[in-house]
C-alpha cells in the first residue's frame, strides 16, 4: 500500500515536487519499489492547488494534515521560522516523518527539531536546505563520514555569486548588478537575506554542524555581505589573478570551529573560482578523501524538488521497511568557536592617500606597528587634481585583529588616507 | 558489541582502509553509535599487514575470512576478475555483506554479483568503484533518485587526464606524456587499461547502469583510448576555444541508451573542461535538477579506502540496526543501446591534404555526399616542399556512420589526402 504524503506550501519548491510525483511516480515504484501518494495538500492559495490538478486534496488547514492519520510523511515548503516552526514541531509531536526545504529554521531551531525527531523516532530531512538540488547533507552524512572534514566550503547564494560575476566579469556596480538581478527574478525586492550574507550564513551553519559534529547555529556565523564591494576592486583581483566570492566558511581549527560568510579573494585555479552566475558549489576537504566539490543549480523549483523528493523517497523506503530512523542528530562533540578576530588569513587592502612623500612610510609602519607583513603593493590611479594615489596593498598570512588595528591606525594618522575615504579590505581564502 | 569486519587485500587501498578504522574508530562511535572491529585481513603478503600493524589478525586463506562466523562484513579490495569474482561471491553464499572498489568486476559481472546479495538478503556496495573518493554511487541511488538522468558524462581516468592536460597545456607528446605518468606513478608498466579506455568504459558501464536503470556491461560500452591523440589536435582545440577529455558518456535518447568513452573535445566554459591532472568528475543532467557535478581525486589509496570506509560504515549501521538490504538492484528496465555509427553529435576533422585547386572542392563534396554540413574550415601548415597543406574542419551535428563514410570516401579519391596520411578524427561534446 502507499505510504502517504502531505505537502504543506505550493510555492515554486511545492509546485516542482508535485509535479515530480505527478511525472515519476510509477518509475518509483518500478525501479525501487517505493509507493508513495501525494494525500493532501496545503496552502493559503487554492488555485495554486487547482493549477496543479490537485484541488480535490487540497485543504487550507494544516490541522487537517498533521490530524491525517493515514499521512506518514508531512513536507514542510512555506519557509520562515515562524509559522514553519509550528508546523514541523507539531507534525514531528503528531507522529509524522518530516522533510523540509527550511534553512532558516534549521539553522536556527535545529537542535530542537532533531531532539523531537529522536523523542518521537521520526525521521527529520532537509537536504534541500543547502544548494538546493545538489547531493551534500547526503554525503557529508553518508559516503564522507569515514574522514575527518577540515574545511568546507561553499558558494552558497546564487543571487549574491550572479551579482559578483557580473560585477567582475562586466563592471556593473552593486546597484546595477543588484537591479539586474531583480529584474531577472534572482533577487527578492528587499534582498537583505541574500545579499547581507544571512542565507548564506543559514546554510554554512547547517553544513558546519554536519561536517563537524557540533552544533553551529545563525547566530554562531560573523556574518558579513556583499554591500560594500566595488567594481574597482573585483577588476583588481582579477587582475592579480583571483576572483571575488561571497564565501561560506567553515574551518575547524586546533583553537575551534571558525565559521563566517564573507566576500574573499579566492585564486582562479581553485574548484570554486569556476562557479559562475547563479550556480552553487560546496567544496569540502576530508583527512582520506582529500578535496571534493559538489556543484549545481543552487536554487529554483527543479533543482530545489528534486532534493525534497530525494528526502521523501528516502523516508518512504524506509517507512516500507519498517525501519526505525538510521541516522539522527550527529552533534556529539561541542566543540569551542573561533573569534573571526582570531583567525589568520592574507588580505586585500585598498585605499585611497594623500599623495605626497612619506606617505608609504606612514603606511608601512601602521602595518609594521600590528605585525603585519606586505606581500605586494601597487600604487594606481593617482589622481593629480585631488592630490591623492590609490594604494593596493596584500599582505602576508595575518590575524584579523591587527589587521583591523593597522587600518585603524592609518585612519587615525592625520593627512595620510584621503579625506571621507574608507578603506577597502577583502580577505583572500584557497591555499 | 562491535559488527566484525574482515578485509581482503592490503594493498594502497586496503591500507587506507586500515589507516581509517585505526585513526577513526571511536570517532565513529561517539558521532554515529557506528561500532566496528576489524576482526581479520588476509592477503598474501604478511610484510604488509605487519607494517600496518595488524600481523596478528593475519591470515593468507581467504576461506578463513569467509568461514568466520563472527564477521558480518567482507571488504575485497584485491582486484581483478577471477580471484576476486571467487572471493565476493563466496563472501555473499557464506551470508556476509560484501563492500568492494572492484570495477572490472561490478561492470563484468554485476549481474550475477548483485543476484547472489538478493538471493541471500545481504549488501553489495561499491562507491568505490567510480571516481575515487568522489560520492556518486551514493547520490545517484539516494539523494538524485526523484529524476530522470538523461546524461551521465565523467573524466573518471585520472591516468589519462594527467596526460592529457600535460599534452594540451605543456605540448608534450602522448609518449612523453605516458612516461611521465608512469615515472610518477600515475600510470602502470602496462598502461593498457588506462590508455585504451578500459578503466573508463567500466566506469560508466557502472554509472550508466543505476542512471538508467537498465544493465549495461563493459562489452557494451563503445570504447576508443588516446593513443592516436596528438599535441597538434590539442593544441588546435584550445585555440580554438575547446580542450580535448577521455570522456566516458551515458545518454539516455529515444532510441535507446548511447554508453561510449572516447576522446572528445568539449567547450572551455563546460564545468568538466576545468578537471585537469589527475582530478576527476563525474557530471549528471536530471530532468528537475538540472546539471550537476561531482569532483575529486579518482585515486589514491584516501580517496578510495574513504568510499570504502564510507560503504563500510553505512552497512554496519545497518548491520546493528537489523534490517535487510534497503537498496538492491535498481537495473528493472531492459533499454535498447544505440550503436556509435547511429550517434549524432560535431565532428573535428584535421588531414593532411595535396596542396593544389580543387582540394577544397572534392573534400565538400565527401562532405556533402554523406549530408554532413560544414561549420569552420581553417588552412594551416602549408608544407611547400612537400606540397601539402593542413585542414581543420568543424561540422554541425552529423551522424557518426556518415562522417565515417565520408572520410572513408575522402580517403579513396586520387590525389586529395596526403600520401599515408590518416586523418585525425575527435568527437565534440558538450552543449
Amino acid at each position: 500500500m502507499a505510504v502517504k504524503i502531505g505537502l504543506i506550501g505550493t510555492g515554486t519548491v511545492g509546485g516542482g515536487c508535485i509535479e515530480i510525483i505527478q511525472k515519476h511516480k510509477e518509475g518509483f515504484k518500478r525501479h525501487f519499489g517505493i509507493d508513495l501518494e501525494l494525500a493532501q495538500v496545503c496552502s493559503l492559495q487554492r488555485e495554486r492547488a487547482e493549477e496543479y490538478g490537485v484541488a480535490d486534496i487540497f485543504t487550507d488547514n494544516f490541522h487537517d494534515v498533521l490530524e491525517n492519520p493515514e499521512i506518514d510523511v508531512v513536507v514542510e515548503v512555506i519557509g520562515g521560522t515562524t509559522f514553519a516552526r509550528t508546523v514541523v514541531t507539531e507534525a514531528l509531536k503528531a507522529g509524522k516523518h518530516v522533510v523540509t526545504a527550511n534553512k532558516a529554521l534549521m539553522a536556527t531551531y535545529g537542535e530542537e527539531i532533531m531532539k523531537l525527531a529522536a523523542e518521537n523516532e521520526r525521521e527529520i530531512a532537509f537536504e534541500a536546505s543547502v544548494g538546493g538540488g545538489i547531493p551534500i547533507i547526503g554525503p557529508l552524512k553518508h559516503s564522507l563520514i569515514a574522514n575527518e572534514i577540515s574545511s568546507v566550503i561553499g558558494i552558497v547564494n546564487g543571487t549574491t555569486n550572479y551579482m559578483l560575476t557580473r560585477m567582475g566579469e562586466d563592471g556593473l556596480t552593486y546597484d546595477d548588478a543588484l537591479a539586474e538581478a531583480q529584474a531577472k527574478g534572482f533577487a527578492e525586492a528587499d534582498p537583505t537575506a541574500d545579499v547581507d550574507g544571512l542565507d548564506a550564513a543559514a546554510k554554512i551553519a547547517i553544513l558546519s554542524s554536519i561536517a563537524f559534529n557540533s552544533r553551529v547555529t545563525m547566530a554562531d556565523v560573523h556574518t558579513e555581505g556583499i554591500r560594500s564591494l566595488s567594481p574597482v576592486d573585483l577588476a583588481t583581483a582579477q587582475e592579480m589573478g583571483y576572483c571575488v566570492k561571497l564565501l561560506a566558511i567553515g574551518n575547524r581549527t586546533d583553537a575551534g570551529i571558525d565559521v563566517r560568510v564573507h566576500p574573499a579573494m579566492l585564486p582562479l585555479d581553485h574548484p570554486l573560482a569556476t562557479v559562475n552566475g547563479v550556480f552553487n558549489a560546496i567544496y569540502a576537504v576530508g583527512d582520506f578523501v582529500g578535496e571534493t566539490m559538489f556543484f549545481g543549480e543552487g536554487a529554483g523549483a527543479g533543482a530545489a524538488a528534486s532534493a525534497v523528493m530525494g528526502d521523501v523517497l528516502e523516508v518512504v523506503r524506509h517507512v516500507q521497511a519498517g525501519i526505525k530512523p538510521l541516522v539522527g542528530c550527529t552533534c556529539t562533540d561541542n566543540l569551542p568557536f573561533m573569534k573571526i578576530e582570531d583567525t589568520v588569513q592574507r588580505y586585500y587592502l585598498r585605499c585611497k592617500v594623500v599623495d605626497r612623500p612619506g606617505i608609504l612610510a606612514k603606511m608601512a609602519s601602521a602595518f609594521s606597528n600590528h605585525g603585519v607583513s606586505v606581500y605586494s603593493m601597487i600604487q594606481r590611479g593617482a589622481d593629480e587634481q585631488a592630490n591623492t594615489a590609490e594604494l593596493v596593498y596584500v599582505t602576508h598570512s595575518a590575524k584579523d585583529s591587527e589587521i583591523m588595528a593597522a587600518i585603524a591606525e592609518m585612519k587615525a594618522m592625520d593627512n595620510v588616507l584621503a579625506e571621507g575615504e574608507e578603506p577597502a579590505v577583502i580577505r583572500l581564502a584557497g591555499k
